[in-house]
């Protein structure tokens, strides 16, 4: 057993970190008062990409900084093509630590190319993609230039039961057509959006996890709304945004199915398990963040003769962060190995148990920094209001805790031979 | 022991049910759209007052459902001045219910003059007001044709010690001048805000409760001003919402010095018992309403084939939401009976207990109802976001859980012997 | 809205804490030692009754101090039969803080004649028992001539769904014969235990509800034999004890079934309500002890240089063991009157809503005096590693939390049109 | 980063778990019958090692599965003199999944020569002891024909500050006296115990941490005596057991001082990093235990027509179970990584952190296994009991969680520039 990160991975981290700390670190300082002003006056901070954002995502590509998330086996062709640093693909346990350190900062994930839901999109074209969905689509991703979103959850239905999708998408000919509402459609409000995966139902006649098909809908086709931008508590986390998308007879070529129709839910599948372990890796890194920000605050004012730190259990809450968190890093990093060397399916229960610790650890730290904090922690002079909201999202994103429950203790007592 | 409300606390939280439910929910609902809607839009919802709100204010206030907050032994020329219902002033205990009832709702409390900070700020006025203090200020207050706000935290320091406050109020003559900044100045934002009191450091060699006092600082006064209004968690809580004030040699008269210098704590004492007993029973309401909801969502949404409600430990969470509101009701209740039987400093123990679990409790149950609601529960199409907010921020306002629990032992340990 | 207790509770709650500090405590110090003295040198303290104890009942029934659990509507012959103060029964809300003041202390219920499962089967007999069955054990019950046990839980099934119970209760002409086999059948160790209220199936094609009975089984009828004493995590809790009987062939006259054939769960009902409010108030007791030794004792040992009770958190669980208990009283006093103004179906989600919150309280703040005591807290020195075990078992006693949660939240959801 | 064991860890785990499956269980089922009989009749089960048990060491021996306690470095001459498989040490790491092996079983530590106190001991004499030291004490402790015993808590004061111990060991020429008294000195019931290992205070007047020295106490030395054997809550854990033992003018020759006056803080904080790994995971191996039989009941009993798993909040039981106990594992498995990779100094915080956590996923594990079974749950037929009582004893034993809290939050502190 060998806890200490490959050479890559140490150099690559904190190449990394670097990067965060001296070129996007004072941008998001700016940026954020922008945002924080903004929202005082009742304006949004806008759905475009300032410039000096895209400025910075042509340093890191620069730098090869680029695409990292990019997973191993793929490090041929794209690595190279995109410059990403060392030309090769990084196994999930490799990676981890990279996207924890872009935890530490809303901006960072796509100054990298490493921001969700792109990245998810990006692997299900590279496993599943055919050559012209991966020339058409891919690439421009894998280079930045356009961006996509991915719309599963819908509105009418309780969606953490995926298989209550109604949206339809049948095959008409060579055409599928699409009909149905989506909502939580992550990135449709960036300006570069210009595709998305649309998970719909086929066949409602074949076996439940063979009736839907995901489908690649370029945004400007005939039939495609985006109703609204929905809030999440107060947040419109512009310029990527969530909307509630209507598809009204919408009519693609069939060659746009991923992979064949029948088949989004062994694509989800297999698309999930690393962008879950992205998405721990990045609460740990907010939650180091929230900590971090807590001792400094918590030393450095007094209240009753003392730093407010040694007021009361605050300290023995610094040591229940730290250990949550080192303890929920370390499932994470086991999950990303066992991902890595089992496959997706030997880490199904790994991988619903850091859904569920990552968040609500995060989202127990960042509790504890806001109420260091005072009412400073409440307001939008700290990322912590922030960074509490991302963390309580992702609870419900992509299947609520109970749900994730509801697998571990499932494939624990099927050891113990319960059938269900 | 009799757990019977009287006869008129029954009649008047009916009445003030009913209005809620007919007359204040339809309006309620549909400024909520628009909220969200200028929200999604990057909007603010406005620093105006919606007409329709003028107009609710007007119909309650008709029907003697005004300044109910009153307490008792002041029902004689206030309540009838104004037309407050039975003519009569209520004890703690028996406005407490009305204030769960008004907790239901956003706009309630101030439909019927019954809003924070404006009763505290009338509260001080009735019990420690010089005549012609009441005249100019409470007169209006209780008429509604006035807003008030109260100015305490402070940005630079802990203001959770209180005797950290470093704004000077210091006499000069027959004038007091004031040099400072607070925020979450609440209430700073509503156009019909005139005064604000101010809470200031007039003799740093005095005692350490005896160096502050409270001013009365009419809005418009040469150095007053709103440098920027605050958002909690994203909300700004608009139309009264919280500012950041500088005072910058700021002079009043020395008349407008609450009860003489240095009393400032005094009157904070009494100010806060009944105002803690009204917040935390508007978390009680609150959390009844999540309840509610989390009830009717998870009973008419199925997933894996049953009703949501019926999944993993849903139902166990119906349950302890539902010991917790019983419990944390009655000790509120107990409180108010406390403050009423035997005043503020036979109750400040259990006023502190209330505070620290009524928001926890509301939260507790607010999340849960969030789950429930999946992606819905994070966005504005419900009140759950909004209301998670403002139990969160509860938790802070107003002393945080950690100085009450602080009191809360000290009180405890006092009974053993221990002198702090 | 009153909280003040009638006047006749707080004489009687000022006797009864009065009778305990000065008669009993003495006593008790004394047992327990050698209790744990006997426990050390592997001997067991013994399944008779102390003189020392014997002689504390006199007393306590010589001052009227007896039996004053009977419930008012029977306060005419039996209480002035058996002495009890005053003549006269007293509500649920009235002995409430009499059943609390005996939690303090192990013994004190015993010598009232106020103890489990006594008082339930005494509750069983005065409500449903014939005449002739009063006469022969009501009567020298509330005398203490003898004691009784109750044998429900069944060692083969899961006994939390009481519809399981296998042991056979069959009428045979003017006989019942039982045949089965119980365990956790509380007092069955007692010397002078005579009596069993058997829980048994009666009819297996009777509607779910009606089909056990509740058969009166003297002790020492053919059949019937005590197989052994069960342990509560290490303790034998003698010289009540829990024991695990068998049942064999039992014939009793079919005169000792309780209020006929197939109306053991109607009884169960009405027996349970008061019952359970008594061992709730207990349960405060105890916690109220257990927080009382964790002030004197962190406050009179000192670490670090501070007494214990200033490090780390540990003043911030004083407060939060205050809010429990004091909130967790509050809604057993209000469980019990609403008992007393509505009856047991009036009470059902109440009375099982302190069945849960009680022993999770007292447990959280007895671990939290135990830690506090560092190793002398889990010795028998303290009474705290008994009152853990006490609290422990009420857990699972009379229906595990998890049942209980279930009945509550399906009231809570019934309210909402959910049929089950 | 790689979380395989390595080949040798991964035989001998295997190795271990085989023997006590095939040889230690069905004895070990044996044997608790029989204690839990011996309890229930008021016996204690005895102060004597059973034959049976005896046999199985040799057994054990005979397979060489013996002291793989024994450290990395050490492998030569012990090692091989007393046929540890394999002929050498293994780290930390290696040895920690052994550990957890042995935690399934309360009999399996001292079959395999790897029991506390004994293990700690023997390590102090090997890093720490003189030649003649190791010769008279090590020889027969690796060898298995004496134990020891470990005194450092004392009634009389807040032992969780070490430096507050009082019993003295003064240098009086070539001799140390020995006054005071100790508590919680486990392993002194043993009939096999010839010596402790004591800790007194040497130098008053020395710096905080060069006050206390470590002495070889040999069990018959005049003056030494056992005024008692303790109980953990209702359990004397014989035949090892915890005594009180007092020192009265014991005098041993200063060559018994292990490494000299004044280095008993020197010598514990090196003892204590190993010795905690080896606990913690023997706690993980117990709750895995409890989680096993939680699977196995739960599945097989049925109320209200499902398996009681299915009931509630059964199953997030199982999955919160899983994850805590998978995510200690890990921390532990990181933390003796780190003692391995960096030495004690290095792994402060870490062995401080798995401390806190280990017993107490433990504890809640165990407490869902009980509740789980029911009656069943909190007797002596299930050892869940007795498991629940030995985590709850180790949040307390070797420092309370609390003080661990302490230094965890210290150092992370430390390195926000905080001074203590």
């Amino acid at each position: 057993m060998d806890f200490s990160p490959s050479g890559r991975a140490a150099e690559l981290t904190e190449a990394v970190r670097a990067f965060i700390a001296d070129e996007i670190a004072p941008v998001e300082r700016n940026l954020e008062e922008r945002a924080a002003h903004a929202r005082r006056t009742g304006a949004s901070p806008g759905w475009q990409v300032p410039d000096v954002v895209r400025e910075l995502r042509e340093r890191a590509r620069a730098q090869g900084l680029w695409n990292l998330f990019l997973p191993a086996g793929h490090e041929g062709p794209y690595a190279e093509r995109y410059g990403t640093r060392g030309g090769a693909g990084l196994s999930n346990v490799d990676y981890a630590p990279i996207a924890e350190a872009t935890g530490w900062s809303f901006l960072a994930p796509y100054v990298f190319n490493c921001n969700a839901p792109d990245t998810g999109n990006m692997e299900v074209l590279l496993r599943y993609g055919s050559a012209e969905q991966r020339e058409r689509w891919l690439d421009p991703l894998l280079d930045g230039s356009i961006r996509s979103g991915f719309a599963m959850t819908e509105p009418g239905v309780a969606s953490s039961d995926a298989t209550n999708m109604q949206l339809t998408a049948v095959l008409d000919g060579d055409e599928v057509v699409l009909d149905g509402r989506k909502w939580w459609t992550t990135g449709v409000g960036h300006p570069d959006c210009r595709v998305l995966i649309v998970m719909g139902l086929t066949d409602p006649g074949a076996h439940r996890h063979a009736r839907h098909s995901m489908v690649l809908v370029p945004i400007g086709t005939p039939g495609v709304k985006v109703e609204r931008m929905l809030d999440t508590m107060g947040f419109l986390d512009e310029p990527f945004g969530h909307g509630e998308v209507s598809f009204t007879g919408v009519r693609v070529p069939a060659a746009n199915v991923v992979a064949g129709p029948g088949r989004a839910f062994e694509i989800a599948q297999g698309r999930l398990g690393p962008g879950r372990v992205h998405h721990a890796m990045r609460m740990i890194g907010l939650a180091e963040r929230a900590l971090h920000l807590a001792c400094e605050r918590g030393l450095s004012r007094t209240a009753f003769g003392k730093p407010i730190m040694n007021l009361g259990g605050n300290r023995e809450r610094v040591a229940d962060a730290r250990i949550a968190i080192n303890s929920a890093r370390l499932l994470i990093l086991h999950a990303a190995w066992k991902l890595d060397t089992g496959g997706p399916m030997a880490a199904l229960s790994e991988v619903s148990q850091i859904k569920i610790l990552a968040p609500n650890v995060a989202q127990q730290v960042i509790d504890f920094a806001m109420q260091i904090h005072g009412g400073a922690g409440l307001s939008s002079d700290f990322p912590l209001a922030g960074a509490w909201t991302a963390a309580r999202a992702v609870r419900i994103a992509d299947g609520p805790d109970e749900v994730h429950r509801g697998l571990v203790a499932r494939l624990e007592l099927a050891a113990h031979g319960a059938t269900r």
